[in-house]
């Protein structure tokens, strides 16, 4: 039995991701990318700017990882049959007569079989990252850590990043702020590899990688077939949170958090000519009007 | 005669930069600078953001090609001449008594030579970046054609970057999301010399170099005299787009562009809250007052 | 009398940054970061965030110096004690019980001794960045103050550019055009330092450490104690800024801005769609109703 499983998770370690897991996360990739408000109209309008945009969602993680170690962020386009094969899905995606692809990918058993495989593939890019920092680079644990979690979730960093670029974002709305289930998902990954590859989690580097690899794709298919938004890990976060941080919270539970603010800090709201003060000041004017 | 045409052209790509293509440049870039509102309240207030500026306008190109190649971007400080060279360009320009230089400037004849001679100077920045970037690290097409484009174009991506940051440029505008002439320009030259490098294109290098000149010299000046915003290109470019892109666009050419997304995509509006619906609402609100 | 300048000078240029000063600095930050408005409750709903914001503040000279070379922006995350260090003093800032630290640090000698020990530490990043960059890169001495600058004011220009991507500094406040007095004191120092680098300053190097730091040590307890926010050195820079730039201000010293920009500008303002001028519109609208 335990031969059995050693076989099956080495085996399954060494699967190669070109092209089926490849073509799945790009095919998610370019979705979550169409799922936005404005990303059709602007595919008509300017193709290149959408392409330029399918590739950041595509080879996030890369550029993130590369621009972390210093190295050249347009390593990725030196693989061109990748980046030929995310463009492809990308004109499918957006140009196919008829929206075929689209309707595909709205039955629900190709989205599952995608999300899967996409998730399967994080493990890949965080391991991959991993491997690559410290042969190249260092053994830091902290950069290891930092350029695995890049490598997993670089591409949900790198889109914030954009459409607070773009404006998208309002400061308000503290999008910015907050991170996304992969970026979790991906930086409890870079920390159990990084400690596998340190030597302090005594596990074989392949049953790691099948468990977590498990855990990501059974998670996160649980959270398509529901819809809900917060991951099943929120009240484990939650906890964990209340531990390390949470001693006031308790003391406090039913205030609202802006009184808990004031209350507590005695600072100086120096800054408080910040956007969302100035909203308030715009709303009150025209009452007093 | 085509011995004659092999010696003009031979000669003509060894024309040096230094100085007065540099000058052109720097002058051409400043102007443009100066020419954006709230840039000359700024060179009185803050000189040495002015000026830090003026540098962004100058070098983007260099500073954009070293980060993508993983560079230190600061490499442009190195020929410290040019910069020197350039400060200068932007002190005349800013604060010479009675304005002389911009008066100058405004001549048109001195306007078509800087211009004329600020475009020729972009040819030598796509050829020189191709042939850095093939030097030092890789022979992939794709980067060869990523960094010449960024030499050549480099200021311009720069400046919308960084007025971006500023919040100049605002969402709705979409300014972003444009490619300006000169980059639409750079991509071509681009991709030309990459293909040149590689052996597709069976030219000798210095008649390519000679020819692109030509062109985008002549483009340039037709459009600074006609005074038009968009680039005698353009009909070819929505040819362009039509025959990839454009099947949908043809089977409905009378609808408005808000109706076509919505009735072709079917992707719930999640992101609605972003900054168009509000600013909607806004206005709404304030009938509705 | 000289001799003993000379060993004063000299075993102050040999005094270690760990741990002391390196703790009065991630004290500094830390609280500097605090006090912005926001900045606990972010605190209490995403740590990680905060962590994130915190090490910014920490290391942002580290890491903008390493952009600037082109190195990796995660190397200071190598020095692990440090990052640690920092890292706990984060913890106790925001969430220790009953504020204690907050409230000691609200003690005015405890902060007059932390803010004099962060000043000295400034001297020390700003030699420590010439020196690796001279010894590892370049000898151009504009790159030298460059990476100098950085390393010595790199928190602010970060944190500076961090807000400007959340969309906390709003474009008509022009935050992100004003140098803090941070800025321009690691300016100088950057100057100076490369100037006694290169050799032109004919000073030994322990000696310039040991004025400039007294220099800067003081001129910013001064701004503590008097509470005043502009620094003691703007009457000198006001002058140099006239003798350079100000012919056309002593012309129309009464004259507000607006009038200057526009009466000598005769530029055609095409970017008047920009944020003030939208702002200024909405109020005309809102008034004519």
């Amino acid at each position: 039995m335990s031969h059995l499983w050693e076989d099956v998770s080495l085996t399954f370690s060494q699967i190669s991701m070109f092209p089926f897991f490849d073509i799945a996360h790009y095919l998610v990739s370019v979705m979550s990318m169409r799922g936005q408000s404005g990303a059709i109209a602007l595919a008509w309008n300017n193709p290149f700017v959408s392409w330029f945009r399918a590739m950041l969602y595509c080879f996030g993680g890369g550029i993130l990882s590369s621009l972390l170690l210093g190295e050249a962020p347009t390593k990725f386009l030196e693989n061109s049959t990748n980046v030929l094969l995310a463009s492809s899905i990308w004109y499918i995606v957006f140009y196919c007569p008829y929206d075929i692809v689209y309707k595909c990918y709205r039955f629900l058993p190709v989205q599952l079989m995608a999300t899967g495989m996409r998730e399967m593939g994080r493990t890949w890019k965080i391991t991959t990252g991993i491997t690559h920092a410290s042969s190249n680079y260092t053994d830091a644990w902290m950069v290891l850590i930092a350029v695995g979690w890049a490598r997993g979730a670089g591409g949900s960093v790198i889109i914030n990043l954009e459409q607070s670029l773009r404006g998208v974002i309002r400061p308000e709305s503290n999008k910015l702020l907050e991170l996304s289930h992969s970026a979790k998902i991906s930086l409890l990954g870079a920390i159990l590899f990084t400690l596998q590859h340190t030597g302090d989690l005594p596990v074989p580097k392949h049953t790691l990688m099948f468990c977590f690899t498990l855990f990501i794709v059974v998670i996160s298919l649980i959270m398509l077939l529901t819809e809900c938004g917060s991951s099943p890990l929120s009240p484990l976060e939650a906890m964990l949170s209340r531990m390390l941080f949470g001693s006031r919270q308790q003391l406090f539970p039913g205030e609202p958090q802006k009184k808990l603010k004031s209350s507590f800090s005695g600072v100086k709201e120096e800054n408080s000519s910040s956007a969302s003060s100035n909203v308030e000041n715009e709303i009150r004017n025209k009452k007093m009007e």
